[in-house]
């Protein structure tokens, strides 16, 4: 909201320092510097609150050494990243950019979701919380929201140069300039080791006929469900031991933060070869704040935690990396850049499908990990909880460092 | 040296792909892979050498929870850190660079007197190392070597744009050029606050009588000393938890390879209004090595540590820190960017200083900190170990996220 207080004050009263606002450098910085603070001296008023709630969570028991010291541990402290991300977020994005509002609505669907989720494990006693069943139709339902607008909403365009015969020279208000480049809706997206890096998901269905490229929103929309339902599980799955999903996730928001700068950067898109996508950058700010977010929860949730995020937090974050994924075309590098998550979710995957495969074979069921998800199998083959994490944070910079470097290569 | 290869591989063969040796990102990110890969793999090989040479630390007894199991952890793992970041550098980087040239010395120079140091604790079980005498020695020589290398040398220069009536069509090579800026040696620095970020500390000396420029050297070379002195001592003083002297310098380290970046590229420089200093930008190359060998470092020396840097890895650390600020001419953000550094620093100070005074004037020495360095404060008043490690990196983040804002305002 500030950006249009400091732009009214810069048209009418030229008060110096008010142009600052329009640097998006500027706006990411305070933006992380407050998300920053939010969570770093307000979170400990909420973790107080929270504790008085007796929002403890009710612990798996696991076997696991150090175990029991956790009970008691307040839980949804997801709120704590959500507001530290939404509050920035009003204050120095622009609210009229429908990236922004499309990850506000994530942030508050998901938000919620996990909210209703963790209020039933915890005061109904109900232990597996929100039915699966609306979890996932929650999924599917912000899946149907987000890829809807992304393909039908005027402004998400990506800009595409122009063959050289059709370059030409437009009059607009008397001067005249050369047009070597144009905005189009379109269901492109960046696919590493192809030609050019892209990919138009028309294409999966206009090669059995051109005519059906009228019904590609179907394939974006069935593709937008899809990956937000895997990240957030991805998420929720990834989030059981001190530090790991917040950090991790941290990692993996710069990364898509870089992206989203670059790409909705008309001069750094062209010098990296990257496709430029009008305003886009604007979610640069809604990552820093993101980021900050949750950089500042870690100052609580790192190892020993005192607050745990619960699915208020591991849904929504889930979401919000899929959104911002897909806005910034990029979506088929999670596999790569959310490696951990997928790790997570394929250990719980092979694990269970082999336990019950086996026990149809030979009547006994069997493991393929000590444990799952992944993080518990090393903690039973007694590694410490918080070189479990660390370790697994340098697996994600390796990885953000590789999905930066594909983009490169072609 | 692959840079030379491919050079010469492209030129005379244009074998595809070797093209790509051209581009900083490139080299950048393929020595920032292989220093991870070094450092995570031979990093176990040299830790299970180091433990059969017995290379344990003897810890200081400090009474602190979990200190005995300690014990027996091999020291001097800095020489993981040293390969890590010099094998990429050999392969990747322009050898002939000066500042290539004086990273690599400044490796060298500080590895070799942390080794002796440590060397001496260990073996010769001579628990004061080498005699801080020689230690602050050490670090003036480099002091000198840095500061009259970057004062005299031709090619470390910053490029300055000429007065409009200076402007002038230079004729090279019968093609017509207007020349907008030239390249001059300078004792110009970057501080904050102050018009145009810009400070000459010739004008340290000029006041006085402006024939005194001739001897801006001197100041300098003070200047170097006092730099490289402090940094490293800080890194000294914060190695004393695990894994703290390594985050926090990989996020220092980082911070400073964003503007060796920026302050190397022409248009990010003009575009971003840095000081441009051409050339600079290969330091890009050391820092991404030193970057990945300091995170493949911590994946054995989170906690719970097999291995500890010892001397070997925290001066070098401090010393290459310290010029790389030197040399991007960034040395005034050092009190931010490195608060850590200068945190436990002060705790020292402030610490030994009041005890010394108390204990004059009351016959009892008194303390301000529970114990010193800080880290120990915080451990003595209870918290984990993990937990002290994790909030001090949050706190690194933070004042990086400053010293890059500061840059932007004036």
């Amino acid at each position: 909201m500030l950006y249009y207080l400091f732009e009214y004050l810069e048209k009418h009263y030229q008060i110096p320092g008010a142009g600052l606002f329009q640097y998006i450098s500027f706006r990411a910085a305070s933006a992380i510097l407050l998300s920053l603070l939010i969570s770093t001296i307000y979170g400990k008023r909420i973790i107080r609150f929270l504790t008085r709630q007796q929002v403890g969570e009710t612990i798996r028991d696991l076997g696991l050494e150090g175990q029991v010291e956790k009970a008691g541990t307040p839980t949804m402290g997801g709120v704590i990243i959500i507001l530290a991300t939404l509050i920035p977020v009003l204050l120095f994005a622009k609210l009229d950019n429908i990236y922004i509002i499309l990850l506000i609505v994530t942030t508050l669907w998901m938000g919620t979701i996990g909210f209703i989720d963790d209020y039933i494990k915890k005061f109904k006693k109900d232990k597996e919380g929100l039915k699966g069943r609306f979890k996932v139709m929650g999924q599917i339902g912000l899946g149907l929201i987000v890829g809807l607008t992304l393909y039908f909403h005027p402004k998400v365009t990506v800009r595409q140069e122009l063959p050289q015969t059709q370059q030409e020279v437009v009059v607009t208000d008397g001067s005249s300039q050369k047009q070597y480049s144009y905005e189009v809706k379109s269901t492109k997206t960046t696919i590493p080791f192809v030609k050019e890096n892209e990919f138009d998901y028309a294409e999966l269905i206009t090669w059995i006929s051109p005519e059906l490229k009228k019904y590609a929103w179907v394939v974006f929309i069935l593709v937008s469900i899809f990956i937000i339902t895997a990240v957030s599980n991805g998420a929720n799955l990834t989030d059981g031991i001190d530090g790991l999903a917040a950090g991790s996730s941290a990692i993996i928001a710069l990364t898509l933060g870089i992206f989203a700068w670059v790409s909705g950067n008309i001069i750094f898109s062209d010098y990296l070869n990257i496709m430029y996508i009008p305003r886009v950058e604007e979610i640069t700010i809604y990552i820093t704040a993101f980021v900050g977010a949750l950089i500042g929860f870690l100052w609580y949730n790192a190892y020993p935690a005192q607050v745990f995020m619960g699915d208020t937090g591991s849904l929504t974050i889930g979401g919000i990396i899929a959104v911002i994924a897909i806005a910034v075309r990029k979506e088929w590098l999670i596999p790569v850049l959310c490696g951990i998550f997928l790790a997570e979710n394929l250990s719980v995957v092979m694990q269970v499908s082999w336990f019950k495969y086996t026990k149809k074979k030979y009547g006994e069921g069997r493991r393929i990990f000590k444990m799952s998800p992944l993080h518990h199998h090393y903690q039973k083959s007694g590694y410490h909880e918080s070189k479990i994490v660390t370790r697994f944070w340098i697996i994600g910079i390796l990885l953000a460092i590789v999905s930066i470097v594909t983009l490169k290569i072609r």
